[in-house]
């Protein structure tokens, strides 16, 4: 039988049921099923300044190294969620920051970049998760850099400017949330403060259990408030800590999330949970590759931990999206790419890592060794030793936000290019529209594209809580 | 009545009934729909190389600059379309070509880098247009670059080397395809093929209505196979067309889809369709963000009339997708970002037509007064007119494989940073994966992640043409 003959006559409507049989029916049942669910808990998770590109390169590593897909794909692979692209702009300009990114989603409205849920001419919107905590929930954050950050900040409260941390960390103190969780001691300790005020005096005396490490955190009772608060500044990146073994001592942000998860699961009125992988987006700013993949891997983990919480408990919504693009980094093309990648395997250090410890004295062989050791077994020359090395002699300082001691950042990223094959278009954030996945009830009312500042409805909604913004 | 209360008593489920009903049904209703209808036509949409920061700003100029979402992230929001990721990686690498990307689709098979249908130990695996003309349907490719290039090639024949243009011309002769267009005439005249043979004169005898302008390709009946070759390379640039008025004898993408579907639509048995926008990749390789934008936009066009003509005729299938990132670009975070953005309506030319047309006696004021007519009212210093000048005194050449002339594409971009704010990260093809829509019967069947080799047998499947893969 000719073929044309054969797509003529009707045997192929047998092809067509077991197609339509096989392979369609498990998704539109598990969306189904969804439906019957009521949305008592959320767990919203962002990827700061993830990039299209740093996705794909975290699935790409799992897949070659770990030998599975990330979590975050290997749920698109089965069908399991829903996905979006999500507008993220501001009120100012069509490239977000952080702070009014997150107040997009937390207070509903787009505000001036730097703003906290303040609107240009001083209008206040009220911040997601206090309208969660006044209907009855549990609520909290946790991510890798400050506590006081403004991702985490965005969805707890008011205030004019993010770098306001000090005041940001007395702001918190008043909202009685159940676990707030990071980096930050600097706007809590009595001794780094300008005002002197003891912040994890007020909170203990509020009935907080407050941490400062892991062993503490990990004393605190189910349903006990709970502030943690674990560095100086920012959590260590994932790749440095696996290798110094500060993950016994300091938690890292699986840790946090299952922490938090853990204390707030069994409240009858569920609860709502940010989680941030902050540290991706100051990857992204340095340029910093090792920085950017493990860290993106460490919040793929909290993926995998927060679907397997989500699939068991039925009740749970999760969103899972980045607040911008940043540096758009990517594997170029050319011939040693798929080697040198597998090569990451072999790193131990962030560049960050690398670049704050190198002495002002340092001499070229120990700049040679130290990037041979760290930077899985990256030869550079003595001529680009050399160049490292004037960084630190001369006043020779590299800019950025996230850069605050001019470290080199730029010039070793450069280097590597021949070492990773990894470009990146800037050191800063860009207009990409970036990847909204949702799991659980509620999902099945996500669309295709989302502005940033419909989020915060939306998740009302879904949840059933009777606040809502006005249009 | 408090918060608390409210959230504790039964008036929700109003609420929450009122949302299932207004906004979830719609899109249910649709996909429902596609159910119950048959995937006679497939259009494959193809924007070559475009990175997720591409689609985001053809988006972003759509909605400042001509009042309305772009049609692709429109049909998202309308809720319109299925999205996925795809995972692009050739038999050879992480980060594929665009030879290996199309005959991952087109035969089902991941072959090495370059090759189109041949597999790393000599492999044929037969290209799907073959197997649609087979089970009777009409067949055809449109693009902007030469109709024998790797995108459409891979749809359409098996050759080692993707370069051997002039052969694939002739293994097209073959075939018996209904739609053929696109640029290269240098693979069909006899003036310019090294064998001196006279493609066209075989075209014209095996029944084609050759065409070589707009006018002529009007021409054409419908139903009468059509050779379409305008161009001795690619075709202009869309912004380069539209200021030089080109368009009227030289057709663009827009015009070739339409006349593509019109030559096939009326067919008993259905049509497979594939519009490539070719030169989106070639703008990112060159860096050329006038170029890039527009001819986004101009893929977008066709996006909105293959979408409007799918949604009448109800039984096609539409795929909208790319096969690489390339140079992965983005607005990058700035003050001045958004009127820099805005100021892209007053290009006239991309970096490819002002540097193309630079003698090598030019003058610094002839280029400054190039760039500004040209390039949205750049002004650049005298310096930096040296700088270009010095590329075409001297032989200080750029390279790059979409740069034969070697001309100062990348030079010219970095001065235009300061301009238009645009980033990139290379210039060359990225590891992201691409973006994937689906719209019409057929699209209900895809999940959110999708290897590029399994493209094929779905597209066989969902228009139940029995000539699978076997796996
Ligand atoms: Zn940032
Ligand atoms: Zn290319």
């Amino acid at each position: 039988m000719k073929r044309r003959e054969f797509f003529k006559n009707s045997s192929l409507l047998g092809l067509g049921a077991f197609f339509l049989g096989a392979e369609s029916l498990k998704s539109n049942t598990i969306r189904e099923e969804f439906r019957h669910k009521k949305t008592k808990n959320i767990i919203f998770m962002v990827s700061d300044g993830m990039s299209s590109g740093t996705l794909a390169m975290s699935d790409i590593y799992s897949k070659r190294i770990l030998g599975k897909p990330s979590a975050w794909l290997g749920a698109y692979q089965d069908d399991l969620m829903q996905r979006g692209l999500m507008d993220m702009a501001s009120k100012t300009s069509i490239v977000t920051d952080s702070a009014a990114a997150s107040s997009s989603w937390g207070g509903g409205h787009r505000v001036p970049n730097g703003n906290l849920n303040i609107g240009a001419k001083g209008e206040e919107y009220e911040p997601i998760l206090q309208k969660f905590k006044k209907a009855g929930k549990k609520v909290g954050c946790v991510t890798t850099v400050p506590i006081t950050h403004a991702t985490p900040a965005g969805f707890c409260v008011n205030i004019k400017s993010r770098s306001d941390q000090a005041v940001i960390a007395e702001k918190y103190a008043t909202l009685d949330f159940d676990v707030m969780m990071g980096g930050g001691q600097k706007y809590f300790d009595p001794k780094s403060r300008k005002d002197k005020k003891d912040m994890y005096a007020v909170f203990t005396k509020k009935g907080y259990h407050v941490a400062k490490n892991k062993s503490e955190m990990l004393k605190a009772q189910p349903n006990q408030k709970l502030l943690g608060v674990f560095t100086e500044d920012s959590l260590p990146y994932s790749v440095d800590a696996k290798t110094l073994g500060t993950d016994k001592t300091t938690p890292n942000l699986l840790d946090l999330t299952q922490k938090a998860i853990e204390q707030m699961k069994s409240h009858s009125n569920g609860f709502v949970l940010q989680v941030e992988a902050g540290k991706v987006d100051w990857a992204a700013h340095g340029n910093d590759f090792a920085a950017l993949l493990f860290d993106q891997l460490m919040f793929d983990s909290c993926v995998n931990h927060v679907l397997d919480f989500a699939k068991k408990d039925g009740n749970t919504l999760v969103v899972i999206t980045s607040d911008h693009g940043n540096a758009n980094p990517g594997l170029v093309y050319g011939k040693g790419v798929d080697p040198l990648f597998d090569n990451t395997v072999s790193i131990k250090h962030s560049n960050d890592w690398i670049l704050q410890g190198i002495r002002t004295d340092a001499t070229e062989k120990e700049i040679i060794d130290r990037l041979y050791e760290n930077s899985g077994n990256m030869k550079i020359s003595t001529e680009h030793a050399k160049e490292i090395i004037a960084y630190y002699k001369d006043v020779q300082a590299e800019d950025g936000i996230y850069n605050p001691k001019h470290l080199p950042f730029q010039l070793l990223s450069k280097m590597q290019y021949g070492h990773f094959h990894v470009g990146w278009n800037s050191m800063n954030h860009t207009s990409d529209y970036t990847e909204l996945a949702m799991y659980g009830p509620g999902s099945e009312h996500m669309k295709s594209f989302m502005r940033n500042d419909q989020m915060h409805n939306f998740l009302l909604k879904v949840a059933e809580v009777d606040m809502l913004n006005k249009a």
